[in-house]
């Protein structure tokens, strides 16, 4: 079984594939277009994209990418994002002199760095799996980088400092998709616990939000994210995500999602799925 | 005046400063948590923060600076974001071989680099700017930077394609932040027009975030954002962050705000300021 994700072997989003599915292949793609293509086109059976991080927000282009491609959120998993410090086997943390990471990562540890590694210099790198390879490759004692587990199992590194983020509320939430909502990896709970809806209102109606949320309220359906997202080009009109509780062939769900078809001007749901475990 | 802000000379964000407060230097700083600092401890005048971008979502990690902080939300400004191919002088187009640029860049970029470049290689970096500071220095024709206007100007170089980006509704919106609600820097339109706040609600109320739109509803006072962010460690708790129409001196919006406070568990007022132009 194959999953395609964004990044290199050793990025976070190939620990979510592996932790997701047991077993599967992960298939590294350049970019989240070529993510959507691979599975879209059958190259690959399913799809595991980040849909929003704890301290970076949504993801905004995978949500423009679920709207344009006829895909299924199928699952779903939250991420702990742990950093750790990694260098070649015989390096010392008094040896380092350099320490390689995304931006990102080196702006989440930059206490630990200040503190523990006061001589060693910051060096951006443009990914953190790319900068633990990066060090391998080079095997200078001197060289460090802050990368996941996965990255120095993967280029034989060993982990000087584990953890070492100042803020440990670092989860990204990642999202498993299939080219029909039958084709379900098998692994995965069963039933359907939550639905993934993008919908956006007629223009100038007053109190327009208020009225498409009462739609669930009046039915004590509970909401597990709202997110608004102005329309770039036409000031005052806005796209909005939401995940409510249930699958959309419950009754009351279907009753409420119609209800919204009513007053809203566009509506589709992007899938029903299990509600996800936090690893990591 | 001097205003913090995030990257390097020549980086987005440098020229958000520059469109937002003519005159004003930009003083580059290596993470937000810089940038806060340097305001905080009145290193400098000012600092602008990016809050959203329409492909990338919010920037939680400001939102986080933002509460921890003592600062207030002076002025806002939207920044179109354009990607342009850059090269030394002298440069053609058939004579590059590689084209470097941060990933999402270079992803933004992909169907003009496979349409007219399918010869070249496309090189992650760290950023944008430092992109075209490297192609700079080295100095030889068969290299290309992906990078802004502000850039090219910056280090010398010329734009052999401008706009490539696919997609074109790719804006920033910035912050600018005081230390005082009273020092807000000359040339901004003077009466706040919108104020942004950020509030969580008890524990299991049922409809608890519909009853909180309701205080806004009920007073006719429109929302511009609305975006729910899961409390990390406590399932079912929410932040909620509200952007809404007035000021938080007007009447109505202060009557809003204290039947809010009477629902909520903790609400912050980040700031009251007049809405942005958008530019670029």
């Amino acid at each position: 079984m194959l999953i395609a994700f964004q990044g290199e072997i050793g990025a976070f989003s190939e620990e979510a594939v592996r932790a997701l599915v047991p077993g599967a292949e992960p298939v590294p793609q350049p970019s989240f277009e070529a993510v959507f293509e691979a599975v879209t086109e059958a190259r690959v059976d399913y799809a595991l994209i980040p849909i929003e991080n704890s301290l970076f927000g949504s993801v905004h282009i995978n949500y423009d990418l679920l709207e344009a491609h006829a895909l299924w959120i199928a699952g779903e998993i939250n991420l702990r994002i742990r950093h750790h410090l990694m260098a070649v086997p015989g390096a010392t943390l008094d040896g380092l002199r350099e320490v390689h990471s995304h931006p990102q990562a080196l702006g989440q540890c930059r206490t630990y760095l200040r503190t523990h590694l006061p001589r060693a210099q910051a060096i951006p790198a443009y990914d953190t799996a790319g900068a633990a390879r990066m060090v391998a490759r080079r095997g200078e004692p001197h060289l460090a980088a802050i990368a996941s587990e996965r990255a120095a199992a993967e280029y034989g590194l060993v982990v000087l400092a584990p953890g070492i983020e100042s803020n440990h509320q670092n989860y990204t939430r990642f999202l498993l998709l299939t080219r029909s909502p039958e084709a379900v990896p098998p692994g995965l709970p069963d039933a359907p616990a939550k639905t993934s809806i993008v919908y956006s209102l007629h223009h100038n109606v007053p109190g327009g939000l208020f009225k498409s949320l009462a739609v669930f309220a009046l039915r004590d359906i509970d909401l597990f994210k709202i997110e608004s997202r102005p329309l770039v080009g036409s000031p005052g009109q806005y796209l909005f995500y939401l995940d409510l509780a249930g699958a959309h062939t419950d009754a009351p769900v279907q009753r409420a999602l119609d209800h919204l078809r009513e007053i809203s001007a566009t509506l589709k749901v992007l899938g029903s799925y299990p509600g996800g475990r936090t690893v990591g």
